[in-house]
Formats: structure tokens, C-alpha cells, sequence
């Protein structure tokens, strides 16, 4: 399935006073993936948005567990992929390696979704395949 | 347990081009309620530090389900409360309200740390109880 | 003229390795100010958007000089005021003060302004009052 | 004197409901970019803090002119060029290309601080060439 990798190296400004990545930044890094990911098989979020009348495509399930720090100035692999395509959402996996050893591994559920037209209801999903 | 309950004005820098939340920034409260919750009991982190030769309470594990959207001016109410503790390690679950609805469901757990004297290996759990 | 005045607590995942405030972080806080000080007046951004037809108040400059360090817990007072107004734009100041002592002076100027409808060309500026 | 380019595709995430980039997010570029300049240099701050007994070189001046927008998958071009080394401060300058023209142009003034040991008073400065 589709797949991709980025090497990324922690910041100075990522990190808190433990020395230690920020939790909140893996959350952006996934992003950031996600967007990556899609862009490399063609499907950026602005296409999406454009073609198939989907107003975005948040997350509806995080389960991420942290085994190991990251530090200022690791070099950290994210190794991400898509583990299964439903009607109108689709499941990501995440894995960060830091030295070889994995120290996050995160699923996610992701689902494509229209604006409610009276803009106070839940956000309806929408398939773009429709 | 202990609890304790903030509300929150979304911002709208807090919000993408989609006009919710960014969805990072749910880390970042959930983190803000974490340490709210542990001062509300005299225990903020700097004490911890202080008292118990720990470097950090860092999660290693979120369970989050994101049920509805939260856009810009929505005024959200976080309920946090302590759910287990461990002899290193703590269970938090957090609700997020919006509108009397509930948007977020979050588990997450953490751990109290030492940091390894070589800062090479994984970071050690430390018993701040011992 | 108009001013406002928030106090905030430095939170641990503000501040950076060095154990002061991440400097981006002031940024964000000069923008909740400014917002804070619109709604104040019964001016917020969205009653800007839906009465005016402009789509921001972007920042076109600012002057900021660091004077003293904030750390984790500090309790900071953020003192925003607006300092002349123009037809298009307005000048906001801030100075934060950490135990009586500003360590942040900033000077900041807002425009109103309207997307081209070409979206290619930089926006226009557009005044609100017209 | 010393300078480095960038190149940073505008992300999702980092823009506003507007659709521009939210602006907290150039001066973690600006930020970046420092700390890539002296990388480059083989003076990251990393070496400097070991080599020189500093704990930062934090910013003491910024003067920031937003000239025109950057949005959602934009790419920028980030010159950075350090203008002027004085004892103990060094003055950086930064411009932002959207598509050729300048859209941000902000002059910074470092300074390396050491921490006070009692960690009451305002930092240092401390000049890692005595």
C-alpha cells in the first residue's frame, strides 16, 4: 500500500525543558505525513477539496504510544502508510525510529468531510468517491 | 479521583484553513490540563522535579477519539480526572464539551521519568513514590 | 485609548530547553491579546468579517525588543492598547511585565484587508469605515 | 559574511482561517534558519553551549515587515545572513521570497546569555569569545 518516509531532526524549539520533544509536535509530524503521503500519490488535500467537494480531513481516532524519548538534535525516520481505505475513511499508521529503535508507534482514522450548510450540526462525512 | 474542569475560548489562530481546531492543539490542552489538575492537588511538576529526583511525566499512551469539530469562538469545556494510579505511572481521562456535546474522548497514561546519566539509553520509569 | 490587560502562566510546554519562554510563543500571545482587546470594544474579528467584507487584520510590522527573560510557572502581565488609529490600519502596543519588570516591548501595525478575488496578487488593504 | 537559503513549503497547518500563514510561524522560521546558519558554520548552538558556557542566544530585537502574504502550499524562499557580530551579540537578517517577490523582511539582534546562578535576576549577557 502506499507508503512514504521522512527523516526529520528535532529542533532546538521542539523541545521542552526535559530536553525532550514536545508531545503536541509528533501530532503536527503525523500531519505533516498525512499531507505528505497524499501529495505522493497525487491526492493533495487542496485536490480533494477541489474535486470532490470535501472540506477536509480530520482525524476521528488517534491510538499513539511513545516507548522512547526524542532529543534535541535527533535524526528521526517517520515511516508512514495507509493500512486500509473504508467507503469514506481511511486508516494511517506511523512509526518513528530514532537510531534504529522505534520510540513512537500511532494509528490513526481519518475520514473526508463536508461542511454542514447550517454550520452548527457535526460535520457530515462525505465520500469522495461518491 | 481528582478532577478538574477548564474552559476554554478556541482561537483563531488555533484553527486551520478548515476553520477547526487544528487538531494539535487538542495536545497542547490536554497537556495545559494535566498540569492544572496535578497544581490543583499541590503536586505541579516543578514540585515533582524538586521533591522526587524525576525529570518529566511524559505520556506513553493517548487513546483519542474525536467525535465532532470544534471551530473558532466555540467555548469548550475540558473535564480531566486521574482514572488509575500506578506505582510509576498514572491513567488520565479527558472529555472535551462543546455545546453540552461531547468532541473529544481522550485516555492517556503516564509515566514518571528519570533521565539515564549517559542520555543515550531510553529513558528510565522512576517511582517518585520510592 | 483602548487597552486591555491579561495575566498568564508560563506552561512548561511554552518554554524550550534553555527553560524560557519559546520565543515564537509571545507572538501567539500578542494576537490573543489583540483579538481579546476587539472583543472588548464589541469589535471581534468575526463581527470585522461578517459586517465589513474584509478577511483579516494581518500584521504588516512589528517592533519587538526582549528585555528580560520569562521562565516556566512566571506569571506574566500583558498590557495591550491600541495607539493610533488610521484609515485602514492601526497601531497596537504591548508590554508584558514579569514581577513588575517589562521584558517585552512591542510596537505592532494591523491592516484591515480583502482577498483578491484572483487570489494571486497580494491582498488589498480595505477599510473597514468605508 | 555567512548566509544560507531555504526552501519551506507553506503546510496546512500553519495557516489561519484566513488561509494565510499564521504569523507566530515566521519567527519559528526565522528561528530555524539561525539555527541552520550556524550549523552551517559548524557553530550550532549545541557546540556553543558546551564549548562556551552559554545557555542561549536568545533574540533581544526583532524588526519585522510583512509585505505580502504566503499561503497554503506556497513555496518560500528563506535568505538568512548574519549582518554584523559585535562582542557579544550578532545582528541576522531575514527575507522571505513568495514566487520572486519579498513578502517578509526582518532584522534580528542575538545575544548569548548565561543563566544567573541564582536564576532570579534578568540573564547575563555573555560573550563566548572572552
Amino acid at each position: 500500500m502506499l507508503t512514504n518516509k521522512r527523516t526529520i531532526s528535532v529542533e532546538f524549539g521542539e523541545c521542552d525543558p526535559s530536553g525532550i520533544v514536545y508531545n503536541p509536535n509528533y501530532f503536527i509530524w503525523f500531519d505533516l505525513s498525512v499531507h505528505a503521503l497524499l501529495a505522493s500519490a497525487g491526492l493533495s488535500l487542496k485536490t480533494l477539496i477541489a474535486e470532490f467537494d470535501i472540506d477536509g480531513i480530520p482525524v476521528v481516532d488517534y491510538r499513539c504510544k511513545f516507548l522512547g524519548p526524542a532529543r534535541w538534535s535527533d535524526e528521526l525516520l517517520i515511516e508512514t502508510g495507509v493500512t486500509a481505505l473504508h467507503r469514506c475513511a481511511f486508516d494511517i499508521h506511523h512509526r518513528i525510529l530514532n537510531r534504529g529503535a522505534m520510540v513512537v508507534d500511532c494509528a490513526e482514522t481519518r475520514v473526508c468531510t463536508a461542511i454542514d450548510p447550517q454550520q452548527v450540526a457535526p460535520r457530515r462525512s462525505r465520500c469522495p468517491t461518491n
